[in-house]
Order: structure tokens, then C-alpha cells, then sequence
């Protein structure tokens, strides 16, 4: 199981390719403006941190995903200047496939659900030998991710509490990992995307309907990751649920207040402390992981 | 004239009141992210430094603006718990007006233009006893704003280069008080709002028309200050003039690169780097303030 070093060692491998994202203040809240980082959220870190370790050819890397996974690999592909090949769904939204297409991926559309658009993926991997990364369950993808713990770590000194946002696992654990016992790390997920929640129930891993309400197309994951269960697990990260009004009220906050344009999962951790569905104990210093920002503007700014 | 022991004392002053605003690297340059200052800009900080310094009875604070200024008229009243009244003429734009109203301030809708909305606001005040507060030409609202230089020299180190945009001057004078001959400061106009290019090339301020374009509505005066200009030219510093398309690329790039909403007078001083205007030394390292987001988010997001 990975811990602090494999985080730290991402962390060299992946420094200079992505964006150190700043840290600001919400009445004693730090908050970690990871929403600003390239493709507008957290995911370049483990992609990049993948390819750079394992290498790839020039047939590239391949995933599927109309989501940040694929904008991620998309970008890492064009930094590292070898071709993407992204499998979306027909049922993704045209911005994001411009997006993606944007970034200098091939973007193959087909299948009406998520399920059928990676095995078209996985029919073409085995045919070009591209690179295939996973979006949560591979321990160099969840080591990247969590060297947004390691800068939190630098810009916030000694917190006591982060709460992070939970679809796949891969932000949380790879967080969990960096952090060990020194922090509690609290799993945030929303009232219809609870994976681990239902894992932390189950004792295992258990595939179900955890993708429903707003921040579904971020937090949605039809199970948590089994690499991400065992590591939360391991360090005892509890599982806290925020109804989809309270992550809808505190995304209309942080553009008010902040002009931010956060997406619901980016603001689900947040919406946690903001709600009391995580109760405050005012002597310990808090952290906040803001995980993202590719939401369609128009629903943020009314 | 002000320097830096005046802007020094007004970090003391304000502290608390106002949001320590990050900084974020973009291609080696340090981008101050003061748009998400409370009010989306960085003038709370001139106002409540003077309002803390010359303290204020229960008449309140007044003033005539329906931009930026008059939403940290509003706020700095809000937070320190006395009325606002804000004079606007008929032009402003509803959203601004009920941005206004929801910090609970008493706006009155009258005039075609600004300067019949700062004659009605010069008589209330007479009448009321209210605390006026001048955008810019004030001493300890130039004071105010230079603070943006103190967090910026904490955050970035050594910087050789700070570029600033300019309307009345408030924050590029503050920032050039506070910094002196340290730094070179460099103060960013756009080809319609030109009041210190105008200014400098006489040797003293100049009333003209130099407000237009799409940063007149945060960078548009009618003049540069008079406290201002003499601070400006007594540090030397340059005027760099940059087009409204480079203004507007650079908004667009700050939108799909860092997902910030961010307004064209906010986006002015990049936009002198991006364009050339302002020729970088790649030897010398850069700091740029980002100074607001008060714009309509559907010219952004498109």
C-alpha cells in the first residue's frame, strides 16, 4: 500500500508539469484553489505522474472518460507530446468533447452509457498498445493526487482536519496516504454519490447506484476504488454525506463571495464544514480540498 | 507623500478586515489574484483603511459610484456595522445596483451620467454628515491599496518587476509607495483608458476623454489623481499602453486556462506581458496584480 514516500516521490516526478495551486482563507478554513490547476481540476497529477513512471510510446495514452479523467490524460498527453485517445459516451456534452478535442485528443464518440464506451476503449488499447490509465485504481494515479496534500502541507503547516471530496477515492486516499496519522483526512461525498460511504458499511468495496444528483459527473463512481477502500480504510478516514442542496448553496457561495466557478464536486467538501453535516471542533485547524471547476458557468453565476 | 511606513500602517490597520488574496505562476510570471478580494476587487482595502483611521459616526459612509468603489463602500459599511448610501447614475447596470442593495446599502438611481450622480451624492453628504470616501485621491485610501504590494513582497520574494493597471491611479501608487525604488513598478492603461499616458506626456494631470473601450467601467477617469500622479512620477514609473483585443485575449486566456472570471480592467496588466507592450526581460522576475472580476460572466465564458 502506498504511503508518504510514494506521494512525495510523484511529487518530484510531476513538479514542473503541474500548477501549484494557491491557498486562501474562509473564516479559518484554508481553502486549496486546486480548481485553478490545468483542465480545471486535481486530475493532471496522477495522470502525469503515471506516464512520466511508466513511459509510453509513441502510441500514447488512451482512456475513457467525457469527464476531468479524460481532460487530463488528454492534457498530459499534449504536454508530453504524444497523441490521446479519449472514448466518451454519445451522452456527453458537446463542450466537453470541444474541450477535449481542444487539447489535441482524438475523440472517438459512441455508446449510450459509460460502460460501453470503455470497452470500446479497451478494444483499441489492445489493438494500438497505448498507454490505458485508469481514473482512481492504480497506485502511481493515486500517488500523484496526492501531492495536493504535500503542497497543502507547505502553504498550511500543521493542520489538523482535511476534508476531501470522494467519487473513485483516488484525491482522498492518495491525501490519506501523504498524511498518515499525522491528520485526519475526512471523506466527503454527497447524499446520491456515496460509494464509500456504502463501502464503509458493506466492509468492502460494492458496486451499486452511487451516481445520481449534481455532482454526479464528477463524484459519481459505481464503486469505490478497491486500492483507495484499502488505503482510507487504513487510516481511518470517516465517511461524512452533505445533501445536494447544501453543495448547490455553497457552489452559489464560493462564486458570491470568492467569484469562483466551482463544480458541485469541487464544492461538496466545503459544503460539508459550511452545512454542520461535518461538526466543527474550533480548535482544530481545518483544510479544505476546492477539487474543481468544470461545471456549465451559466448554472453558477444566475 | 505617502511611502512605505504609510502602507506598512495601513496592513495594521486592515488586517483582519480584509481577505489576504493568493498568488498563483503563470509561465514564471506571479499573478496576484486580488479578483477575489471580498466585492470581487481590490478597493475594500483603500476604503476600510480609511474609514478605520477617520472613523465614522452613525450618519455612515457615502458615495458616488456604481462600480467597484461603491461595492467597498457598501461592504466596508456592512462590516463595520453603520449605513451606506451609494449615488449611481441611470446607466449602471441593474446587476451592479442589486450587488449594492445586497450588501445593504441605500442606493439612489439618479443622473445620466456619473458626474450628476456625485453632484446629488456632494449634497446629501451635506446634509447627512456622512463619511465621504474618494475613490482614489486620497492619501490613506492610496495607503489602502499599496497593501496588495506588502502581501505581494511576502508572498513572491525579491520581485524586479511589478506591473499594475491604471485607472485613477489609487493601486498603482500605493503599490510604488510601498515598494519605492525597489521595484520597478509599471503602470498598465488601455489604448481608451489613457489618463496617466495623457498625464505624463503634459507633465501634470489632464481632464479628457479617457474612458472607453472595455475597461472604461474599472479603469475609466476622468484624470489620473493628482496625489497619484505625483507619486508615480516622483518613483518613476512607466506608462505601457495595451489594446482592448489584447485585453479581451487575455481575459479569454485567464478563463480557459485558470478558470477565473476575470474584467477587462483586471486583466490589463497580463495582457501588457502577453501582448508585448510590455517588453519582458526574461532575466528580471515579474510580479502582476490581477485586481478584479467584476464583469458580466456570459463575455467570459463563452
Amino acid at each position: 500500500m502506498i504511503n508518504r514516500s510514494e506521494v512525495l516521490a510523484a511529487s518530484e516526478t510531476i513538479r514542473g508539469h503541474i500548477r501549484r495551486t494557491p491557498v486562501v482563507d474562509l473564516n479559518g478554513i484554508t481553502l486549496k484553489l486546486e480548481l485553478i490547476q490545468h483542465t480545471g481540476s486535481f486530475k493532471p497529477r496522477g495522470t502525469l505522474n503515471k506516464v512520466l513512471r511508466e513511459g509510453c510510446g509513441p502510441e500514447g495514452l488512451i482512456a475513457a472518460s467525457g469527464g476531468n479523467h479524460g481532460l487530463a490524460v488528454a492534457y498530459a498527453a499534449k504536454q508530453l507530446g504524444v497523441p490521446a485517445e479519449i472514448f466518451v459516451p454519445t451522452i456527453s456534452s458537446p463542450i466537453k468533447v470541444a474541450r477535449l478535442r481542444s487539447l489535441g485528443a482524438s475523440v472517438h464518440v459512441g455508446g449510450s452509457v459509460y460502460a460501453e464506451a470503455l470497452l470500446k476503449a479497451q478494444a483499441r488499447q489492445a489493438e494500438t498498445g497505448a498507454l490505458a490509465i485508469h481514473a482512481y485504481d492504480d497506485p502511481l494515479v493515486i500517488a500523484g493526487q496526492g501531492t495536493v496534500g504535500v503542497e497543502l502541507h507547505e502553504q498550511a503547516g500543521d493542520l489538523d482536519v482535511v476534508l476531501v471530496a470522494v467519487g473513485g477515492g483516488g484525491l482522498a486516499s492518495g491525501i490519506a496516504a501523504y498524511y498518515g496519522s499525522d491528520v485526519q483526512v475526512v471523506a466527503v461525498e454527497t447524499e446520491h454519490t456515496n460509494a464509500y460511504a456504502a463501502a464503509a458499511a458493506a466492509g468492502r468495496p460494492v458496486a451499486g447506484d452511487h451516481v445520481g444528483g449534481p455532482a454526479a459527473d464528477s463524484l459519481g463512481a459505481s464503486s469505490i476504488g478497491v486500492l483507495a477502500f484499502d488505503i482510507l480504510r487504513t487510516n481511518q478516514v470517516p465517511s461524512v454525506l452533505v445533501s445536494d442542496r447544501w453543495v448547490l448553496t455553497t457552489q452559489q457561495m464560493l462564486w458570491t463571495d470568492f467569484h469562483l466557478v466551482v463544480e458541485p464536486g469541487g464544492a461538496a467538501a466545503l459544503a460539508a464544514v459550511l452545512s454542520g453535516a461535518y461538526v466543527r471542533d474550533e480548535s482544530r485547524k481545518i483544510g479544505v480540498v476546492v477539487c474543481g471547476s468544470n461545471t456549465d458557468p451559466l448554472g453558477v453565476i444566475a
